[in-house]
């Protein structure tokens, strides 16, 4: 029995598949027709941008636009001049070409190994993984191919690839085991929205299980069983049914309210990226959207897109999502998402960068485009405008400035829009919490983007495993700041929502709940669960629990605490 | 006239001369004698490197370890046998080894040069600067020497690189001019501790100076004249004067009590990197060592120091300050600091990463033979003992378990140490300074680390000049944490002490006093300025004009009211 982080829900019994791949074997051979050569060169670079424009475009349809964007890079390294040149001068020589192309990707290699900065050894392994797949065209050695499984599997890698994720065959895969990640990492969001059981961080599991092993995996507990018992199996298999008979035990939660016993009644809307997310928000009856990222609609293209294309993405989602409430947060680029046609420049700590609503405030043309397409979509649904980032009250009140330039445009085109958007900002630096009594002043709304709030108040990068310990949902400095938050909006009469992963977290929401947080946006797998789970809650003994655990000291403590209060709820 | 940033306070009136070097000019020549052009190859290396290690020498005595540490990378450059190699092999094809190694080096920077990632554009600037510096030596072409200057000068760069800053003859450097940089970049830093007028952040003054301009610059003000007219020389002449004799008149505030008018009395400390800071604290007439940073001692060499050269090291400045209080804080590895023989690996955001604690907490070892050489120097001073980066109660309550571990093992072996070490936390994280209250029961002090702890309540990263005008000493969020850290430090009866530029920012500091601040850490040729400003205050008034402050809703009023303010002080 092996230990790690539960990542996506659900129980899997089935066998082990381990990605890992026979290592390639290159000679060298002499050569005599070098037009040949080049020819066998050309037609492997050229299949294999064949096999990365359709993984990039399954990756596109089935991942979203941000993964997509990793294969274009894979692309560009095909194309390098330099290294399709250097490979014919060693072709040249009389060299074949599997030989000259190892050869020269291992000189690219080597000076990008030896470098100590961890951004260049990335770049070899960049590198290795797209000349490999060259040479295996090359010389037909085989790999893994996770497109055609001949049987149901559980996948165990060291870490999934967007590539892996992208072509595998989803009917065939049960669950992800991985050595490395967190609860944040891709790999588990990934597992989450295809709704696979996953369980990450388990350091070595690709040591410590082999092909064909039989496995069980518990998505929620973390808990991976190898080759265990009979007794086990059966336990795990009444587990597993139990568990699918508890998610269409779920269905009854649709179309009902979701309101404490003592009748306070919240909204479970859910977070979404794209208009292909709408189906899932539907399915699992989500009261809204809590927050719509608009990135994506400018990631994997080579230009900005146009203010009409916006328009018909955010009036698709407003019209899908009828009189629902639909919160579409603007641009929040920079950081870790690039786009290729917006030059931000390397920074050397981009979490603490220039993203989001400081570009857009500097970038206005970008910016104003977008609210444009907002302001003309409102009028097919119930639109609210969110501003990400905000750190002090000038970055609002520019923000907002901006907002009714665009609207003075638009009147004076006589272009319709929606008279009572209303305008909210995401809570997610310290700054903004702290003086959220200022804020609330000047916005209808605010929704607490507990993912970045967390990173800040602990100043831990979530992406950084050797710190993982420190990135602290239970943190009690992050939860007396979501509570300062909730009562300084509630104060000025406003509604506090809530978009990070801290509001679709069955530990937290009664103590959220007792907060007084007003709306939770989640994964749409989350919501029918949230739904169950208020539906049992008393408002008034929330409340309690939320001031008796805001006294303790430690994370820990807190989340023992809630575990332990969460029996007697 | 221009406005930059006043980065170093003094006003100098002098010639420019500009720091831009003639390009390099390479022919390719047939030569025959192979083995000659390789031996002239290997001469220049050789020459460079000794070069460059009396550059590392230098910059070590008198910029400190941290900066040498930059020549050592260079120097490793050289040293790469590929980049030997691949010159050796153009030499052989009867080549000059000039041309041989422009055009490898250039091979290497274009590989570089594409990329997307400015950390490897950046290794191709280093890489040009290095082989441009040997193929100088095989060409014998000059570039501007300032380590031998004829008069004395005003520098204009787009900013100094350390190299600059060490070998330049510093008695003939009357100030420095660059157009990039903030308060709190290298060049800033450098300057003060120069006591050099600066002004950075020009945008474009090298292409606005010419050489043997007249240019007067206000390091205070940030205000440049280019060839002013003769009236205006003299008023900054007599400006000039002014500030000297005011620089003499804080003579005067040698020897006196740092107290309000009112009876208020406060310790006003100083900032330290190494035992040779000593003289220049003592001049100042410090009241103590607010921020011992011990990092120095491990940089710029191979191996982690030893108990012995620690405990020598933090000795000597215990002894050289007599009774008065030195806080020295434990190692502040990893962010932007590295350490050659300790491998942190690169991360996408340093500064939410592993460093500090965090680190310490992992490698107990390295932490043990701090907290032992720093028991074992206690005997000889005042000393008080700092953690760095505490963000949670955990990590506080495990580094003093480790403290009270290796006092342990000192009893055991009949090791004299204090038995009234006073030892505190950093206060430079959001979550820390929210629980406060409940961290003040487990300490002796605080110290708020303001330079971070603007950048993790802000989210940004002080070195990201796109976003420097989020960087704000001045943010509200900002100012009310502090006041919460004070009252809460205050409540449990400890003291409470600030070791960030803002400590000794005459422009912060009455609101400082206002909310009860114990201990000002700051640059020490500003502790007689502190001082003088301080016993100009009432802290009465201080008390309500911090009130006042707290109740503004940005930056630039509460910045504004301040200055307001100060002229009725």
């Amino acid at each position: 029995m092996l230990i790690g982080t539960g990542a996506s829900p659900g129980i899997a019994i089935g066998k082990a598949l381990i990605i890992e791949n026979e290592p390639l074997k290159i000679e060298k051979k002499h050569i005599d027709n070098i037009e040949k050569e080049k020819e066998t060169l050309i037609n492997a670079l050229n299949e294999s941008k064949t096999e990365l424009e359709k993984i990039k475009t399954k990756a596109f349809s089935e991942l979203g636009e941000e993964k997509a964007s990793i294969f274009e890079a894979h692309i560009m390294i095909l194309e390098d001049p330099e290294l399709i040149e250097m490979t014919n001068t060693k072709i040249e020589g009389n060299v074949n070409a599997a030989y000259a192309l190892k050869k020269t990707a291992d000189e690219f290699i080597a000076i990008f190994e030896v470098m100590e900065n961890e951004y260049m050894r990335e770049r070899a392994a960049d590198i290795k993984d797209v000349t490999d797949r060259v040479l295996r065209k090359i010389t037909g050695q085989k790999i893994t191919d996770l497109a055609v499984l001949d049987e149901e599997v559980i996948l165990v890698a060291h870490d999934l690839t967007p590539s892996d994720t992208a072509i595998m065959d989803k009917s065939k895969v049960m669950g992800f085991l991985t050595n490395i990640g967190g609860r944040t990492s891709h790999t588990a969001i990934m597992a989450r929205s295809l709704e696979i059981p996953a369980v990450v961080g388990l350091k070595n599991i690709t040591k410590e299980v082999k092909n064909n092993d039989l496995v069980i995996l518990n998505g929620e507990t973390g808990i991976i069983e190898i080759n265990p018992e009979e007794e086990t199996i059966s336990k795990y298999k009444e587990l597993k049914e139990a568990y699918e008979r508890d998610i269409k035990a779920l269905e009854e939660m649709k179309g009902q309210e979701s309101i404490t016993s003592d009748g306070r009644k919240v909204e479970i809307a859910g977070n979404i990226g794209t208009p292909d997310d709408v189906p899932g928000l539907l399915r699992n009856d989500a009261e809204g959207v809590g927050l719509y990222r608009t990135e994506f609609i400018y990631m994997n293209r080579e230009t900005m897109p146009t203010e009409e294309e916006q328009y018909i993405s955010y009036k698709k989602v407003l019209e899908a999502m009828g009189e629902k409430p639909i919160v579409i947060r603007t641009l929040d680029i920079g950081g870790d998402k690039k786009l290729p046609y917006l030059e931000i420049g390397e920074e050397m700590n981009p979490f603490l960068g220039y993203r989001a609503i400081r570009l857009c405030l500097q970038e206005q043309e970008i910016f104003k485009i977008q609210l444009r397409a907002l302001l003309r979509a409102s009028v097919h649904g119930n639109l609210k405008i969110m501003f990400p980032m905000i750190s002090s009250l000038e970055e609002l009140l520019e923000a907002k400035y901006i907002l009714n330039e665009v609207k003075e445009d638009l009147k004076n085109e006589n272009i319709e829009f929606s008279q009572d958007i209303e305008v909210g900002i995401m809570i997610e630096i310290p700054s903004a919490a702290i003086i959220s009594d200022i804020l609330a002043k000047h916005v209808d709304f605010f929704s607490i983007g507990t993912n970045d709030l967390i990173q800040y108040t602990c100043a831990v990068d979530r992406m950084n495993e050797k710190i993982e310990h420190l990135y602290q949902p239970f943190n009690p400095g992050v939860l007396r700041l979501i509570k300062t938050v909730i009562e300084n909006g509630h104060k000025q009469g406003i509604w506090v929502g809530m978009c990070g992963e801290v509001a679709g977290d069955m530990r937290l929401i009664p103590l959220l709940i007792g907060m007084g947080l007003d709306e939770f946006s989640m994964s749409p797998i989350s919501i029918l669960h949230a739904r169950r789970l208020i539906r049992s809650l008393s408002y008034e003994k929330c409340k309690e629990i939320a001031n008796e655990a805001l006294e303790l000291g430690t994370a820990k403590e807190i989340e023992d605490f809630m575990a332990k209060i969460s029996k007697t709820l």
